[in-house]
């Protein structure tokens, strides 16, 4: 039996994993979860963001389902860094998943797109990049001061996503991979992936290949986001261009994502894209659909993959079903979801 | 009388950078204009890019119109830093000046927005951050390999740009500056730009402002572009956003840049976004719209701001005087707008 660690999190985390949870128990019933209280709300109780031996203890589960961490309450970058980047890095999950797809039943901010025609999955890279946090300050507050910040990437780290990325488009109908970067002024780490993903397109020579910059890539993200099957790029592009692929599918209500180490050495984490939203939190108002397709992307990862499908086709089925501008409560939704299966 | 320099490149280069000279001898006679021949054909024949002779030239001038550099017979990213970049750097241009504007007669992609909703413009740090090229290979095509990228930051260069676009925000009616950087990850710069725009902001009193990450402002910049009105931030993020705004804005078609030396030390350089566009050069049918208005940008630059606005008038009153669907000819459309001044 699969064990789930819980990080149901701050704000509306808590209310939306709850439903996730119930789908997983639907599907998966006899599933262990053990709920692990981190966020802001013990940030601000105990000072600490995760301490060593609850880390220890999330080593020993399957996947972490995460909702959302963040509140007012808590300077920023605190539990960011102290927590989501530090499991990424500390368990080494290097693949960031993030599917989008507009659904039938949302609505494109693009004019004349409909849905079935976005989809695609950007394969984000997790933990290299500008991410590693290196780099410094000298002469801070002073009209002195500089401040550095480093980007550090390997053959192995790159090496290892875009076998990923290729890997996945290898099982879609569409067998496309895009690989963006900005290979003419950042060359270092640009021909490092330029060289790369050639080496490893070579591999898949049923996959066809692409590469574009990513001031390029942003651009057709909004005026022709319909190309693209597998995207994969470095950490701090992917982080940018997932925001607008969410944006162009109608926004983060149903932006799904894994923060994956695909050997299963560690746990996974899934999390919806959307934040702690405090603003709506506590109101049973805040739509769960993100994160019940993160909970999909957690049982695909586990190996479930009927169940994950089987999930993931009940979430849109009833995102469908919605009537146009009615109120959403929560727990239906979950209900509803967790009925269909 | 104003001495420009024309460096009208490859392409679709030559045929809109004609448009805009005509259009500033229309409104300027008498202006002084020399051609430099530089670009993919100036470099497969002499296999330099920017002689320091011609450079020592071009340093003597105004100000620098540029058409657009680039062919696929030059490997990808020689011309962007020999050329330009290099222009951006030794004359120290470090405002990276992109309006983007929903202009009559233009459609964006996004559904529901009309026509004067958007209107904002992007201050880009233009000589920092990753651009600088600092970083290093070791052990290059081994399984070994690392490639680090460098961005350097320093509180001179920040806070002269940041001081940039709020004086620019104090002239514009909604007096609004956005900051964007990513300050969760990102500390050390982030911390840089974060307590600079806070200082600088503590002399705009009249000045309102906002902070945003750039994957949020990435989002912010499909689903409600019409909040932003000066959004200042560093050189990748601004290569980034200016290139969402042109897509929200209907494409590369109008979009101007100026990569500016505010003190007018060294000449800058005023060039429409969109490339040499190889596929329909020659034929005469570019739109030399996003040509002309950089032409503005440079009468703005030089001090004539009354010129700078008539010219920017002509161009959206040509723009908006088009039959939806029929087909442009290069000429004509500057022939209209230089008669019409
Ligand atoms: C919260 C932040 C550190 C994180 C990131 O930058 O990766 C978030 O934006 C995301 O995309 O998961
Ligand atoms: C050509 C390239 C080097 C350049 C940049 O990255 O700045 C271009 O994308 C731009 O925005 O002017």
């Amino acid at each position: 039996m699969a064990r789930i660690a819980v990080v149901a999190g701050d704000g509306i985390g808590t209310e939306v994993t709850a439903q996730a949870r119930k789908v997983i128990e639907a599907v998966l019933p006899g599933t262990e979860f053990d709920d692990y209280d981190l966020g802001a709300r013990f940030y601000n109780r105990t000072g600490e963001v995760l301490p060593q031996a609850i880390q220890d203890e999330l080593a020993r589960h399957d996947a972490i389902l995460l909702g959302a961490i963040g509140d007012p309450s808590v300077p920023p970058g605190v539990l960011e860094r102290g927590l989501l980047l530090k499991l990424r890095f500390d368990f080494d999950q290097y693949v960031n998943l993030r599917p989008s797809k507009l659904w039938p039943g949302t609505t494109s901010p693009l004019a004349g797109i409909k849905p079935g025609e976005i989809d695609m999955v950007v394969v984000r890279e997790g933990v290299e990049g500008l991410y590693v946090g290196a780099g410094g300050v000298l002469h801070k507050d002073t009209p002195a001061e500089i401040a550095t910040e480093e980007s550090l990437n390997t053959r192995h780290g790159v090496e290892r996503v875009i076998r990923d990325a290729f890997a996945r488009a290898q099982r879609r109908d569409r067998r496309h991979v895009t690989m963006v970067h900005k290979t003419n002024v950042l060359t270092k780490a640009g021909g490092l992936w330029a060289r790369t993903f050639a080496a490893v397109a070579a591999e898949f020579p049923e996959v066809t290949t692409e590469y574009q910059h990513i001031d390029a890539a942003s651009m057709f993200m909004v005026s022709n986001p319909q190309r693209y099957d597998v995207v994969v790029t470095d950490n701090l592009f992917g982080d940018i261009l997932t925001d607008i692929a969410a944006a162009v599918t109608g926004g983060i209500g149903m932006a799904a994502s894994g923060s994956v180490n695909p050997e299963r050495k560690y746990p996974s984490t899934f999390e919806p894209v959307h934040g702690s939203a405090p603003d709506i939190a506590g109101q049973g108002i805040a739509d769960p659909a993100a994160a019940i397709l993160s909970a999909s992307l957690l049982l695909e990862h586990l190996g479930h993959h009927d169940e994950a499908g089987r999930v993931s086709e009940a979430v849109a089925a009833e995102v469908a079903s919605r009537t146009p501008g009615a109120s959403l409560r929560t727990a239906e939704v979950g209900d509803r979801v967790a009925q269909a299966l």
